[in-house]
């Protein structure tokens, strides 16, 4: 058997594989139900909350005549075990390599949500479930987020984007000289930067420039942001960093606002507590928004108004959270039709 | 898009659509599978247990083709915040506002069970979910049981009261002049109202005169008795009410048992227990069904046995609770396929 | 209606139908999709965790056009009761006679899981919930593993033995002169009985010899082990028993490794685990492979890895506990389609 094709993050598709999963979401939006993916089975693996995401691939291979399952490890599943070579005596009845293995024999993909659960980025940022999976599971792994991105949410915004803005869509991606702003926000947790990580390249995906504006020790991390730069240049498209969000905003075609926390106190909780409190007031209001170009406002959601960003422009005419939403199902149903469309898994169709 | 048609209570429905769902009720109780549903999606959100309601919603959508994504916020989804305008710092992840408008995108109607949650019986009676959820999500909402109605029960012991009882069932729903007693009972725990207001409407509805028997101190909620009284005048049958369980059970043709706490001590929990308990006796046994014409035992389930009914009733052949738990099933077919056969939400079959 | 057919362990059926279930499990390996259980339900219930089951359970019905509903007593369903005639003033909500009256009124067969919860082996041996669900229920019960067998794991063994070893499968299932040892290995807990008792039937089924090897006091309950030999007898193998693991390994054919609990301290679980804790040296290492015929490693799952077997034998060519995890899927699949396969309970189909 070959080895699968995974979907871990973006870079490993080509930018034209990717754009074409952009063409394909667009066309099955319109598109109810089809038997694409009859007999093709989804295994949907979370070890942390989803609504979105466990509605929209549940429902993506069912539109397409296929089934799931959704696992919750340790509720209602046992926990996994993830360290190699260790006597497991402790709560996790399962090992990861089993809990793969025996996946991919039961399912023709697997999608995996898992937040980093480490107490150091060093280690939450190798993706450790995400990767056992890839390795031991013998079929395709999605990234349904995990530490460092959330590809299908990229694809979700660079498709919210394409539709807002239109142009050369189907050849180029391009949508002209318009401006994202990544905005960080304020939130009472320290949250993962996947969801940032993951709109820079939505933004630059399409042609849009972008610009990731966070207070001093937010960066992201520096292979993540080197993947953005990689991509621009692929695009043409411009990334640049600030540090004051009036600026970033002055002119802007989307704001596109996230919360996180620091990496670097990644393992100082309170220090990184501490510094994110200095800046209470980065909330997006109906002030920061009229810098913009009659700005969208983006946001991945779940988002905690009037924390985030005020009722004012999440309830304004701007606010396209819901498309980003809705987009989630459509090019989950593109990605799996893409990933599973005639696959077999060993057992043959009963013609 | 036209406003969605709602299933909140039966209110909002005509009489005769209501005798129109169970007409379809009992057809479809002959029918296993079709396709009527296909690609219809629904959304079914649990914030509370249930085991019938699951059941027979999940079953009911995929005997007709189409599919359910069950969500239970709190519960591997994250919970959701129902204020309005205030900062969002503390538990909950996600406002109600864009967990319905995300629903709204997915799936083509979304059933909500609430039980009240609230600390005042003017503000649980409101329903702030499920109006949330009508108001926002731009899909049909059905109620799985709120704090004022459970409209679903009503139709399954409505369907179940003329199975019993026959009559010019299709066209007027009449049982003719029988009885139905929907009784109060003691239980250890504060229970809502909305099944035994429910109960009284399913009486009614199919032409029984109703006796609604409880302690005082224990009456249902004023609107709620209201609506008794118009669909009395609907459908020319007799409400009336009575605290002695005993008169009340003389020649009635069903005993409807339920137990439920009192609303005018919502607020005070342990004023409400202490008042509860001077009715410890309040449970149905072989003698109160004796004074009955030989009635038929009713209950929605699940019942605590020996404390609401004596085992010698609830295994006695006058027990039809497992017709009414079957009916939850039927109705709701008949439910779904009237408000999504043919319903499009934006996207188009694929002929 | 006709009494159901249970699978509540292989006892209840003949020789001749454990092996055509073999076979056609065998056959249905090598289809992956078909509507032989088309409108056909499937309602699961989990006492306890479960990865495998659940999962293969969900998609075997799935992969022939049916339908399931898996529901976790306790977890989102109101927990049930189980005590007979006395008044429910507990936690429980619903007393297991409604739950299985309902369920067999909306599915058309049932699985259960329920290990043993009394705090007697005398008590837990009896199975009560599953045992209820089968008198009460109207539909065949599934047992998904009990207090004492685990009848799908059985079938999934056997099936992996055969695939192992062939023979004269289709009609004798023999797989001549081959042994396996079901191996007792020490555990931090005091786990069930259930899947020992069904594995040495596994292998008397397909003919193979079988030695169980346990320390004293780790005796298979009297029953269990009558089955045993009365199975013995009709397939012409032999059954015997060994305290020495080493030399019960001694040119095996199969290892098959599991942990368990003494069940006669079953009353007390200090002194059992004090016992316990006398053999935490057995443990499948390299060497006791070394002392077999080439021999297979197997064991149910979820394992804990270096605590009942080593890395190096876990993750060596000898082991096919991923064959014995996917054979659940296919075992269960010619199971649900024997007992469901053309099955109306009461709905016809729509012609």
């Amino acid at each position: 058997m070959s080895e699968p094709r995974h979907f871990l993050s973006t870079e490993s598709w080509s930018h034209a594989e990717v754009l074409g999963l952009l063409d394909r979401a667009a066309e099955l939006k319109r598109v109810r139900v089809d038997d694409q993916l009859r007999g093709q089975r989804l295994g949907l693996v979370f070890f942390n909350p989803s609504l979105r995401t466990r509605t929209s691939f549940e429902l993506a291979v069912q539109m397409h005549g296929g089934m799931s399952v959704t696992l919750e490890p340790g509720n209602g599943v046992w926990g996994f075990e993830t360290e190699v070579g260790t006597p497991m005596l402790g709560e996790a009845a399962e090992h990861v390599t089993e809990a793969a293995g025996v996946l991919g024999r039961y399912v023709d993909a697997i999608g995996i949500r898992a937040f980093p659960q480490a107490t150091s980025w060093a280690e939450a940022r190798r993706d450790t479930l995400l990767h056992a999976f890839a390795e031991l599971a013998g079929v395709p792994i999605i990234n349904m987020e995990g530490a460092r991105r959330h590809p299908c949410q990229e694809l979700a915004d660079a498709l919210t984007l394409r539709e807002r803005f239109g142009g050369d869509a189907a050849s180029t991606g391009g949508t002209g000289r318009r401006r994202v702003v990544v905005q960080w926000c304020w939130h009472p947790k320290a949250l993962p930067t996947a969801v940032p990580a993951s709109a820079v390249l939505a933004g630059l995906r399409v042609g849009c420039d972008v610009t990731l504006c966070a207070p001093e020790g937010f960066e992201l991390d520096g292979e993540d942001v080197a993947a953005a730069q990689a991509l621009a240049t692929t695009t043409g498209a411009a990334l640049d960093f600030a540090h004051s969000r009036h600026d970033a905003a002055d002119g802007a075609d989307v704001i596109y606002a996230k919360a996180w926390g620091g990496l670097d106190r990644f393992e100082d909780p309170s220090g990184e507590e501490q510094r994110r409190g200095l800046h209470r007031d980065w909330c997006v209001d109906a002030d920061l928004m009229r810098r913009t170009r009659d700005g969208a406002f983006m946001h991945c959601l779940p988002v905690r108004r009037n924390v985030v960003v005020r009722d004012e422009v999440l309830d304004g005419s701007g606010s396209i959270v819901l498309d980003q939403a809705e987009n989630r199902l459509h090019v989950q149903r593109a990605l799996l039709t893409t990933l599973l469309g005639g696959h077999s898994n060993g057992t043959s169709d009963h013609a």
